[in-house]
C-alpha cells in the first residue's frame, strides 16, 4: 500500500511538472458597449444579445460566464465617435449599428466587479481627450472598487468624427499624438507611483490623523503639453497604475507599446509565421527599451467557431458570415483604415486599391502577407466577423491545438477571443474548448490570484516591475509652500 | 354592519384625501466618494463607516439603506481638487482627510442600480472640466444602465486647484464659467433632445436596419465655446436628459439655476424666513425664464440629530460636535469661501472678518442673517457638522415637526440629509423620522414609480416639460451631405 501510494506520488509530481513547465494561456473575452462590437449586422444572429447592451444584466451575465470560463478580463474596446469615413456622413453606420449607438465602457464595470472576484476589466479610455489628472483618478477609483482588478487600454483615437466633436478644430497629427501620449503616460505615472507612499493613510483616531501630509507629494509636472503641479486626489490602490494594454500597429505605436505596455492586442497576424515574427518584434522592442521581454504578454485577436465535426464547424462559420453586414463592414474598415470605400468596386483585388496600404488593416489582406488574392468584397466579408482577427474553425480539439501552437510555436502569450454573437461565441468557446485546455494544462482550473496584474504574471506581482518607466519618473524634492 | 362599513369607507376616503393634500416631501442622502465628505473629523466617529468609501459593499448598503427608506435619490457632491487655500497648501486637508482621498462619484452607481430599483442616483459632473459631447455621453449611459434614475448635479468647479490640474492655466473667471455653462447646457440639450428621434431605433431584423438614419440628426452647434458638429452617440434613454440638479447661489448661479434647474440645493438658509425668501426669489427668477414655478424642487440641506427624548438629542449633537475636527474644517471653510483661514483668530467675530462678505458661506455667520454674534471657532465647528447646514437637534417627532414646518411654511419641496457620521445619520433617520412622516401623510410609504423624474414630480413625468429650456433648442435642418 505504501509503495502504491509512493508510485501515485511520483506520478501526480511529474503531471504536475508537465502542467508547470507547459506555457499557460492567458484569456481577455473582448468586447465593446454596443449593439454589435466587432461583427456589423451579427445583431440579427438568432443568439445575438448585443441589443441588451443597457441592461445591466446583460453586463452582470457576461462577467459571471467569463469568470466561470477563468478568463484574465474582459476587454472593452471603446471610440468616441462615428465611423463616417464611408461615404462621408454617419448614415450608413448608424443604419447598420456599426459600433453606434455606443456606449461608455467604465459605468458598468462595478456592477460586474460586484458579482465576481477575481475576473479583470481592461476598458479604454483615450488620452487624447481626457486630462491625465481625471483620468488618473478614474483609473484609480476603479483599481479600488475592484480591488485590483482593472487595466487601461491605452489608446490615441484615430477617428475624425471623435477630434472635431471633442474641442479639437482638426484630428491631432499621428506623430503629434504619440508625443503627447509619452508626455501623458509621465503625468499618469508620477501621480499614481510617486504622490503617496504606501504609509501615508495611517488614519489614526487618537492624533486625528488620517493621512502623514509628509507623504503625500505634489507631482510639479511642467512639460510640453501637460501642467499639473499637484497631488494624486486618491491614496495608493491594490494595483497602484492599472495593468497596461495597447494595440499599436505603426512603428511609432510598436514602440510606444513596447515601452509601456504590459498586455499587446493585434489582429494583424496572419499565420504562425507573422505571429512570430510580430511578437519576436516587440520582445526586441521591449528589451532595446530597457524591460524584460517576457514582461509583455502578447494577445492575438482570433475568432473561435466551434462545431462537434468539423463540417458542423465550417457550416457554423458560414451561418454566421451570412449575417455580416456587407455595407456595415464596409463603413467599419473605412473607419479603420481612413479610405472611403463607398468609390470601390466589390470585385477588384484589394492589392490594386490606390490607397495607403502600408495601413496594416488593408496589408493585411494584400497577396504579399496571405498568399491570397483578396477582392474587396471577400476582405470585407472576413473584416466583418471580428474586425479580420483569425477564424479558428473546427472541433475543440482542433481549436485547442490551433491555440497551443500559436502559443507554443507562434510565442502567443494568450488570446483576445473577439465574438460573432455576443455571448455565443463565449459560450461556446467556454463550454467546449475550456476543459480541453485545462485538461491538457495549457490554462488555469482556478485563479491563481485576486488582482489582474497576478493572474497575468503571477502570484506577488501586484505592482509594475521596477524596471518600468512608470518606476522611474521622478518628481523631484521641492515642495509647495 | 352594512352602516358601520360606510362610515369606515367615509373615513378611509377622508384619510386618503388628508394624505393627497398634505405637501409630499422629497429626499436626497447627500454624500461624497470619500472619508468624511461634510463633516470633517467624523472618520474618527465609532459608528461611522467613511474610509469603506472604496469598497463596492459600502456604496451596496447605503443604496439598499436609502431606497428602503423610500428616498428619492444619492446626492453625491464632488470636487477634482484639493482644498489647498488654507495655508496655500495640500497639507491640512489631506491631514484631516477633508475631501480628500476623494473617488470618482460615477463609477460605483452601476452597482448600486444593480441592487436597487427606485432610487435615484445624482452625481455631481463638472461642466468647466469634461468637453459636452463626453458627459452627454456618459449621462446618457448611466441613464440606461439605471432604467432612467439619473441626475445631474450641474457645477462649474470653484477651486483654483482643480483648473490648474485640468489644463487652464488659471481658474476661469466666474462669469465666463456661467456663460460657458450656458452654451454648454445648449450643446447637451440638442445631443439628448434632438439628435435621435424617439422610433430612429427600430431593429428590423428583415430589412437589417438597426436605426432608420434619417432619424438620426447631427445637432451642428457651432458657438463661442464649443464646436459640436456630430450625432450623439447614445439612443435615447428613458429620461432622455438627465433629471437636473444645481446649487447656484451667487446672482448668475440663481438666475442659471432658475432656468436650467429641476432640483435645487442650499445650505444657506438659517430659518423658516430666509428659506421662504429663498425659494419665493427661485420660483420667482424661474416664472421669469419661462417655466412652471412648480417645475423646481428646494432641497434645503439638512443634519438631522434624533435622540429618544431631546436631552438624548442633544447630548448626541454635542457628541457628534466633538469630533469635528477645527482645523480641518477651516481648510474646508477656506476652500468654500476662498478666503485662507490660517491667519485668523478662532476668537474674532466673523462679522469683522476684512474678507469679501457676499460670499454665502460668510454672509451666513454674520450677525445680519442669524441674530447671533458668531466668532470665528463658533462659526467653523457649525460649518463642520454637515457644512453648516440648518441642524435639526430633537425627537423623531421634533425633527418630523420642523420639516412639515419647513415644507409647509418654508416652502421647501424636500431635504436633501447631510450625514455627521455615516451611515449613522442616514440609519437613525430612516428608522425614526420616516415612520413618523409617513404615518402623518408628508412622505412616500411606496415609490410612485421607477424612473427619478417621476418620483420626483409625479407619475407619467418621464421627460422634461415643454416650457423647459432643453425642449426649446434648435438644432436646424441641414444635413451634413
Amino acid at each position: 500500500m505504501r509503495a502504491v501510494n509512493r508510485l501515485r506520488k511520483t506520478i501526480h509530481y511529474y503531471q504536475r511538472e508537465r502542467v508547470m513547465m507547459k506555457k499557460q494561456i492567458r484569456l481577455n473575452g473582448f468586447t465593446q458597449n454596443t449593439v454589435a462590437p466587432h461583427s456589423p449586422g451579427l445583431w440579427r444572429h438568432p443568439k445575438d444579445k448585443g441589443r441588451q447592451h443597457g441592461d445591466l444584466d446583460y453586463w452582470i451575465n457576461l462577467a459571471k460566464l467569463l469568470e466561470r470560463g477563468k478568463f484574465d478580463a474582459l476587454f472593452l474596446a471603446d471610440v468616441h465617435g462615428i465611423y463616417d469615413v464611408y461615404g462621408d456622413n454617419h448614415k450608413t453606420p448608424v443604419k447598420h449599428a456599426v459600433q453606434v449607438p455606443l456606449h461608455n465602457p467604465l459605468l458598468q464595470i462595478s456592477a460586474m466587479a460586484a458579482v465576481t472576484d477575481n475576473l479583470g476589466f481592461a476598458p479604454t479610455y483615450s488620452a487624447t481627450y481626457t486630462q491625465p489628472y481625471k483620468l488618473a483618478r478614474d483609473l484609480s477609483t476603479l483599481d479600488h472598487l475592484t480591488k485590483g482588478r482593472v487595466a487601461w487600454n491605452i489608446v490615441t483615437s484615430y477617428l475624425r468624427s471623435e477630434a472635431i466633436n471633442l474641442g479639437l478644430e482638426e484630428q491631432m497629427e499621428h506623430r503629434m499624438r504619440y508625443e503627447r501620449a509619452d508626455e501623458y503616460m509621465e503625468v499618469v505615472y508620477k501621480l499614481w507611483e510617486k504622490s503617496w507612499e504606501d504609509d501615508a493613510v495611517i488614519a489614526d483616531e487618537v492624533s486625528g490623523v488620517y493621512t502623514n501630509p509628509n507623504k503625500v507629494h505634489p507631482v510639479h509636472h511642467s512639460g510640453k503639453f501637460f501642467s499639473v503641479p499637484g497631488v494624486h486626489l486618491v491614496e495608493p490602490s491594490p494595483q497602484r497604475t492599472p495593468v497596461l494594454f495597447q494595440a499599436g500597429a505603426s512603428e511609432r505605436g510598436r514602440n510606444f507599446a513596447a515601452t509601456h505596455a504590459e498586455a499587446i492586442f493585434t489582429t494583424l497576424a496572419n499565420n504562425i509565421s507573422e505571429l512570430k515574427t510580430f511578437v519576436a518584434d516587440i520582445r526586441e522592442r521591449a528589451k532595446r527599451a530597457g524591460r524584460n521581454p517576457e514582461d509583455i504578454k502578447v494577445f492575438p485577436g482570433i475568432v473561435p467557431i466551434v462545431g462537434e465535426t468539423e463540417e458542423e464547424a465550417k457550416l457554423k462559420y458560414q451561418e454566421l458570415t451570412s449575417y455580416v453586414s456587407y455595407e456595415g463592414t464596409l463603413a467599419l474598415l473605412s473607419g479603420h483604415t481612413g479610405v472611403d470605400f463607398s468609390t470601390y468596386d466589390p470585385n477588384q483585388y484589394v492589392e490594386n486599391l490606390e490607397t495607403n496600404a502600408s495601413h496594416g488593416f488593408l496589408q493585411k489582406y494584400t497577396i504579399a502577407t496571405t498568399n491570397k488574392l483578396w477582392t474587396v468584397r471577400e476582405a470585407v466579408l472576413h473584416h466583418g466577423l471580428g474586425i479580420g482577427a483569425t477564424k479558428i474553425i473546427g472541433t475543440p480539439e482542433q481549436v485547442a491545438d490551433e491555440l497551443e501552437l500559436m502559443a507554443n510555436e507562434g510565442d502567443a502569450d494568450g488570446f483576445n477571443i473577439i465574438q460573432a454573437a455576443s455571448p455565443d461565441t463565449f459560450e461556446d468557446f467556454i463550454e467546449y474548448v475550456i476543459p480541453i485546455l485545462q485538461e491538457r494544462g495549457s490554462f488555469r482550473k482556478e485563479y491563481e490570484a485576486s488582482t489582474l496584474r497576478e493572474n497575468l504574471f503571477g502570484k506577488g506581482h501586484v505592482h509594475l516591475p521596477d524596471n518600468h518607466p512608470a518606476k522611474k519618473v521622478s518628481i523631484g524634492l521641492a515642495e509647495k509652500v
